[in-house]
């Protein structure tokens, strides 16, 4: 099936498909989503107004049978940065897409009609419905509904009650193969797709497989990138013991940012590792391994159940322990499980919230520790949009302006994530100077500065880290093009059979003949053309800082600050 | 008495008193206060931690018998807007603070400890006390403390509960002679002084006159000075009618922003017009005129008594009566004027928390018209700082932000006063560049689009608006430096007596020979001083334009919208 771009415009209830034009016949994933934005939405417009657009787009292997090649991208102008955004997810979604041949997905406009509506994806393009009864329904209702209304085998991509409000940390969530969700969490994704009155898009299951230009290579490739994947050392752990493995290791790093970023080491790690849940996981009967897309060799997801063996949450990931665990003191993972369910079913940012949950408890909102009334306040308070939801569920930079917090871990208004920068300074450079404010996936350091993969560099020194971070940066967003898990990552970087691998599929899918270093230019053109739109949104590199407490206050064990002159981390755009 | 510049410093609570630098000497109000936060406050600093500076400077010829030069200015990096901030107000303390030889009070760094205090400025310095009786009062409370401690000719300047509570549009009022309240209302520098713990800051009484250098002449100019001041119909008119004469002038103009920025001119016009205010002052015993400080021969003030002629608010302007009324659409003048006393005893921005209550409405927290239902919310939730009286006393940009709302009327974050850009173009490119966010003082326009005081431009028309803006701004930025009220500008414009009293007044109080030329290149210093700052903070001009739905939106009557180009704005800094 040829790809080709479908186009729904909101404001006329009106959809089409439309060739794809040459310029963006490469692209994919976010190289496709961060170019359509910047070619089509004003920088300078409303973030939930009819200017801006939401474009979803499957990687250019997604649907294929290549390992680990099933991420989602989703892009817009992001109304918690300002900046652009790409938030990529797992799920069924970007297979499902790009089995319909649909590249992109682009939605434009914003209906005049007090009235919400789904979109229905079909090989023969989209249909709008009104919808009416799950309007203020939580996302696993969406699931369990467009299930028992189409069928199990469609894909779905919903929002929640905080979509729906339009609250800034808003996500968009995607089923996976077992119903459950993973996330476009971060930037507030979820709030222009509420703004533009969705409440769902359902994926019509395809039969069709994706052509490829040239099938053996293809099947070759993929086979030499499945085993390198397989066999790194990372892969196995993460499998065993999921992303929950860095409580341990990022603690003992000194870069586990405790209450509120003001300690690096948390004294309840145990009580929330990795370790521990694993433990748990066999005790009470879930599953260790589980995967968020058919063809994922390494299976980093778990089935999380309580003490009495009930489902409790499953893609319990480590970013999202560590903001409701040590972010806040929480040292009880039944409690943040409990959470990671409700954020999952209200559709808001885990990593967002929780580090706005910490602020609020550095203001007095709660006490630090209280994670039964931080479930409260999710589920009476930011689940019903009041004022005190509102305030939370639009993220750490509100929580701060409107209590008058001055150690407010964010970079262009996104919450920092779960390396303290002073402790790990090669992800400080990744937080200041990505185009999507602080964002460790951009650019993920901690893959050379704590684990060792890709070499070392020392993460307590100012020495090499922007060239670390750069280099990470424009990897990365090659890689989010491709549909492939950042966890691929390692083996990219420490395995020689890999990038080849990855670059020979690209071309067998496409009957191209791309080399490494079309790779990088890649990856250094999506960089610039998202700097582009920042610089004319109103960024400049005065925005590319971390937040001033970072450089006044030390961070224990390390006793260290952050360092980086201004003109040091502009070195970052020196490509 | 030799001026001299009085430092705070509230980390180590240290006083001091230093001689002028050279190259402070010819400045005040606030080419004095921008020049000192531009050269001693890192741009990137928080607004509300140690590293900002809070400065108040009397201006040029403040505490000198000049007519209407009692201004005193206010300084900061500010909260609300994240740019460099001047906020004028009258009262008594620009003229006691400069008979007391204090060119400025420069306040830096922030207590360690969990304490609150007060400074006492007297001749030999400043002296800092711990306060605990006036914690969590009101304004009005705190005059009248400081009139029993200390007595009645002390002067004072306080925050109320929303400057203690860091809000966005936390205030700092000035006691006006009778012990009433004049404020620095804009942008949110009530939140600076809280977060250095100052609670009140009280003005020693000084017998000392200010030292001219040459008194005749002195004499003469300000002579001159009064008398163009006085012969000025729109002088006359103010001191008739107060500034609320505006209501029907602008709503006849149709541009008298409506129900949030929705309509331009009020079904209600005349129930809350300067004429039915007259009326009912007369009526019930208040006072028609009434002055902000000694010396000032227009005295636009006015005490408003309630129906049982008890007293309820004065200095009740048509600012301040447009946002609650026309602009939440409340045709009440009682209610809006027990509004006022609260949002005084508040200490907040009656301009920033009436149009963020007009954006709350469009939210449908409460309905357009209701009036009491503000009032309720300014007294149980603002004043006690609740989760929503916190997103309210934030401004209308944080309301917008928490709630999704698009249609949200501020420049810089800092909310559009009482003339809709699109209706009075010339006031729009105002609003777009100040350095101060949207501000109609920092270049009233009004005065030539709508009064035709020095000459006329057409206000629908594109023509001319850039270059009138700018040249009022430049004309302004100077004004605002000598300690003049805003409405000496009227005669300034049309008298041509006015400006060289002026600059004659200036020179003999100094003893220098400026020029009307050198009055015109200290505006264009100030503006650079201040663009320069915030260019550092981040600033573009991506930033110096108005909100996306002034353009997708015409108003009523004329079907107007703002249709200048962002390279047409631009032109403002041509020079």
């Amino acid at each position: 099936m040829k790809d080709r771009i479908f186009r729904v415009n909101m404001t006329n209830l009106f959809t089409s498909i439309e060739e794809v034009p040459a310029a963006w016949a490469a692209l994919g994933g976010r190289g496709l989503t961060s170019e359509i934005v910047a070619a089509e939405v004003d920088p300078s417009c409303h973030p939930l107004g009819a200017s801006n657009k939401l474009v979803f787009a499957p990687g250019l292997l997604s649907g294929t049978v290549a390992a680990n090649s099933g991420r989602l991208s989703c892009g817009a102008k992001s109304p918690l940065t300002g900046t652009i955004k790409e938030s990529n997810a797992g799920g069924t979604a970007a297979q499902m897409l790009a089995r319909l041949g649909c590249k992109a997905l682009v939605i434009e406009g914003k209906p005049q009609e007090d009235k919400w509506y789904s979109l229905h994806v079909t090989p023969q393009g989209v249909t709008i419905s009104e919808e009416t009864e799950l309007v203020g329904k939580g996302n696993f209702q969406v699931v369990d509904t467009v299930h028992s209304r189409l069928g199990q085998q469609h894909g779905v991509i919903t929002i929640g009650p905080a979509g729906e409000m339009l609250l800034l940390a808003a996500n968009i969530s995607v089923k996976d193969p077992d119903g459950k969700l993973r996330s476009h969490g971060r930037g507030g994704l979820g709030a222009v797709m509420g703004s533009k009155r969705i409440k769902f898009i359902a994926i019509d299951p395809a039969d069709s497989t994706i052509p490829l230009a040239d099938p053996e290579t293809f099947k070759k490739a993929s086979r030499t990138f499945a085993k390198a994947l397989l066999e790194h050392p990372v892969s196995q752990t993460l499998g065993e013991y999921g992303t929950d493995i860095l409580i341990n290791v990022v603690n003992e790093a000194g870069a586990l940012p405790t209450r509120n970023f003001t300690k690096g080491q948390f004294e309840g790690h145990d009580a929330i590792s990795g370790e521990t849940m694993h433990e748990l996981i066999k005790k009470r009967g879930g599953k260790v391994k589980h995967f968020c897309h058919k063809g994922c060799v390494i299976q980093c997801s778990q089935v999380y159940n309580d003490k009495n063996g009930k489902y409790l949450t499953s893609g319990f990931e480590y970013e999202s322990i560590w903001a409701m665990g040590a972010d806040c003191c929480v040292d009880d993972l039944d409690i943040i499980a409990e959470a990671d369910h409700l954020m999952d079913d209200i559709g808001i940012d885990t990593i967002e919230t929780s580090v706005a949950m910490g602020v609020a408890m550095e203001a007095g909102i709660l006490d630090f520790g209280n994670g039964k009334e931080a479930l409260r306040i999710l589920r009476e308070e930011v689940a019903k949009g009041t004022p005190l939801g509102r305030i939370i569920g639009c993220g750490a930079g509100t929580v701060g302006k409107t209590f008058g917090v001055t150690r407010v871990p964010v970079v262009k208004n996104q919450a920092i994530p779960a390396y303290d920068p002073r402790a790990v300074k090669g992800i400080g450079i990744t937080y200041a100077t990505s185009t999507m404010g602080a964002d460790h996936t951009a650019g993920y350091t901690i893959a050379t500065n704590l684990l060792n993969s890709g070499g070392h560099v020392d993460p307590l020194s100012k020495q090499g880290q922007v060239e670390l971070s750069r280099n990470l940066q424009i990897a990365t967003a090659a890689v989010d093009s491709t549909g492939m898990c950042i966890f691929t990552a390692f083996a990219i970087l420490d395995d020689e059979r890999c990038l080849p691998a990855l670059v020979d599929m690209i071309n067998a899918r496409f009957g191209t003949s791309l080399t490494a270093d079309d790779v990088t230019a890649l990856g250094k053109r999506i960089l610039k053309t998202e700097r582009q739109f920042n610089m004319q949104a109103g960024f400049t590199s005065a925005h590319d800082r971390l937040p001033e407490f970072f450089s006044l206050e030390a961070v224990s064990p390390h006793n260290a600050t952050w360092d980086f002159s201004g003109r040091e981390i502009d070195e970052f755009w020196d490509f």
